[in-house]
């Protein structure tokens, strides 16, 4: 079995946090001087580890073993979330440094704006698996201040650089280590999570036009109460989903707004963001017959008009089974008993390129299952045992 | 029976109109120069019929009767909402003029700041009742621009001047004519309503505590949805209140806003405004029980914690059984049939005044139901009939 050099695991994570130090965490955005420095650091690693690097012209840094195949591809991203914390990505790609270090033939991946600082998000993985064409480029902006992304890529040097892509075949599997953004490991006492997959997330945005009238002048029997038909509808949806989901699915409404959202005036429009995730299909298709039924009811009985669109689908990324096959028995040997397997409810680079190769994900507990803040955190001996997990699995899969 | 000069009547609503011009409304915010010119625009109206004009420390414009009792006080306000209707208090003013103007011993009386541009609103109807203590001044700002009120005065040039009293026992009634704040006269196609009174509003603030957590990363089961708990707190009052209400009652969810707000975020806190409204305590007293109850069993049935705060409670102003029944016979003389009896639901300067004296209001139809806004409007043929209503009953009242 690959032995991982833990300390020097834990100190690569330590000297990368201090590059955009935030209190405990990092503000690394996307294509930020920060976020280049740091990708500048991550190529000096991989050359030191005897990885060859390079940056592509959309930001991927990639390592690449020089030896001889079957290779599999290891990370995750390193650009962060503004003010958040210092694992997330970043441990994926320290985890996948650690692999190669340890001997195994592992190319090593830093996806650009995994975190969606640019319209779009997920640009490095789509990239480099054909999925970003240049017009998506043209048309991206940054979400936190409007600069273009060809600008932003300008500004990083990156502008003109040639995007790199996968050489088909040459991969057998990716893994991605990732922090749980939850607190289920926590809670069951768990040291490590065998992700089953990635879910699809279908978002949805329901739109209700009713009549703002003044709340004293007009009677109960004249209202047509936008605000009123939103709150029959969603509790129409919270009666009506457990019927249509799966074990594991979640739905959540994160919006409800009314306008104009005053004491004494009748709310003449409600707008609502709604969303469910799951990772089979079919459970998807009946969540979204079960919300298209209730707007369909809510139409027929209420006075004001429910208008449901679809804002965005992605796909399930299912993991392989037999790359969990390798994690499972890994981490069994490893921490007997104090691991499960779970579907990852966020999205991650694995479900881009699980389009092009078997991909697997592996957890870290979470304490207080705080993510996207710089408070993030995991114990440094449940860090240094999922990282030789990770190196197990990989090792037992190549040979497999 | 005393006859209304109703072309004159006219002719000042729309020479008022002119101050503050906004479309085809008026912005007369209280207190701004195009207020004040209105109130010396409408004294020097009093002086002409021969009423004793004055202005008083609180922005009051006060016509007092030069001949014997008993006498009647009418009239409302002449400051507007911001770019809003030409008629609204306007309309009561000029109502009280032309009754003064047809021999009738009419105080009138235009009340400052009915609207509530600042903090408190009604301050007119409270100064004259003596329900506006120097502290309340002191205190209250402008709701448009963070001003004292006490700058609004001395800029208006009111610092210093004495706030006048109601003289006990001078008035048998006060009358106040408006126009409806909603369609319920037009849909009936009648032409005029006689207010059974001033409806009171309870007002709430419901606060829900959940936990903010990652849509993606926490189960169904581990949420603490505060988005969710006000959802489910809300259809449950619109199940409960029918029960609880009288047959007038309204009950209004003016604001309904969840944080953070964003789609893949489990909302940690709701926000609601609440209110109810009614003629008769006893029913008000059922609605709180109702809501109270509702709370309670969300509290017990919820993970999420649902705090009620009251934020305010106006009294009912019942209007004066003789004065309705004067209004009545007026309205059934002069438009047959084409009448009805209603309560207020929005507040007026009555509502004060009935802390003193019998009060009693009509309603003209207004067209579509816009209150508040330029386009607000009733046609001039119901606006001229209302007053020869209003005239007629004051002096059968006067007479009873």
């Amino acid at each position: 079995m690959p032995q991982i050099d833990a300390e020097r695991f834990l100190k690569d994570l330590n000297e990368l946090r201090q590059i955009g130090r935030y209190k405990t965490g990092v503000h690394r955005p996307t294509y930020s001087p920060e976020d280049m420095e740091s990708r500048r650091w991550l190529m000096e690693r991989m050359a030191e580890i005897g990885l060859e690097p390079s940056i592509d012209g959309i930001g991927n840094v990639y390592g690449r073993h020089r030896g001889p195949g079957p290779h599999l591809l290891a990370g995750s991203h390193i650009e962060s979330q503004n003010q958040a914390g210092w694992l997330d990505g970043a441990l994926g790609v320290m985890a996948a440094l650690a692999l190669a270090r340890a001997g195994l033939p592992v190319d090593v991946a830093a996806f650009a704006d995994e975190e969606g600082h640019f319209e779009g998000g997920f640009l490095g993985s789509k990239s480099i698996i054909g999925a970003l064409p240049e017009e998506e480029i043209d048309r991206s902006r940054s979400r936190n201040d409007g600069t273009p992304l060809r600008e932003a890529l300008a500004a990083a040097g990156l502008a003109g650089k040639p995007r790199m892509q996968l050489e088909p075949g040459r991969h057998k599997g990716f893994f991605e280590m990732h922090i749980e953004q939850g607190t289920q490991l926590e809670r069951a006492g768990l040291r490590a999570g065998v992700v089953t997959g990635i879910v699809a997330i279908w978002q949805w945005r329901i739109t209700i036009e009713g009549m703002q009238d003044h709340a004293g002048g007009t009677t109960m029997a004249e209202r047509r109460d936008a605000g009123l038909t939103a709150v029959r509808l969603l509790a129409m949806i919270d009666q009506e989903m457990p019927k249509a989901c799966g074990e594991r699915s979640t739905w959540t409404t994160g919006r409800i707004a009314v306008e104009p959202g005053a004491p004494s005036i009748i709310p003449g429009r409600a707008d609502i963001l709604f969303q469910f995730r799951d990772i089979e299909v079919a459970t998807l298709d009946r969540m979204e017959a079960c919300l298209r039924a209730c707007v369909q009811e809510s139409n027929r009985r209420e006075r004001c008009t429910a208008t449901l669109a679809n804002v965005s689908k992605s796909l399930p990324a299912p993991c392989d089974t037999a790359m969990m096959a390798a994690l499972d028995a890994a981490a069994e040997r490893n921490a007997p008993g104090l691991w499960q397997r779970m579907p990852s409810g966020a999205g991650h680079d694995a479900q881009y390129i699980a389009r092009v190769m078997p991909v697997s994900m592996l957890f870290t507990p979470s304490i207080g299952g705080i993510s996207h803040h710089w408070a993030e955190d995991t114990k440094e001996e449940d860090l240094a045992l999922c990282c030789q997990i990770l190196a197990d699995a990989a090792e037992q899969f190549l040979k497999g």
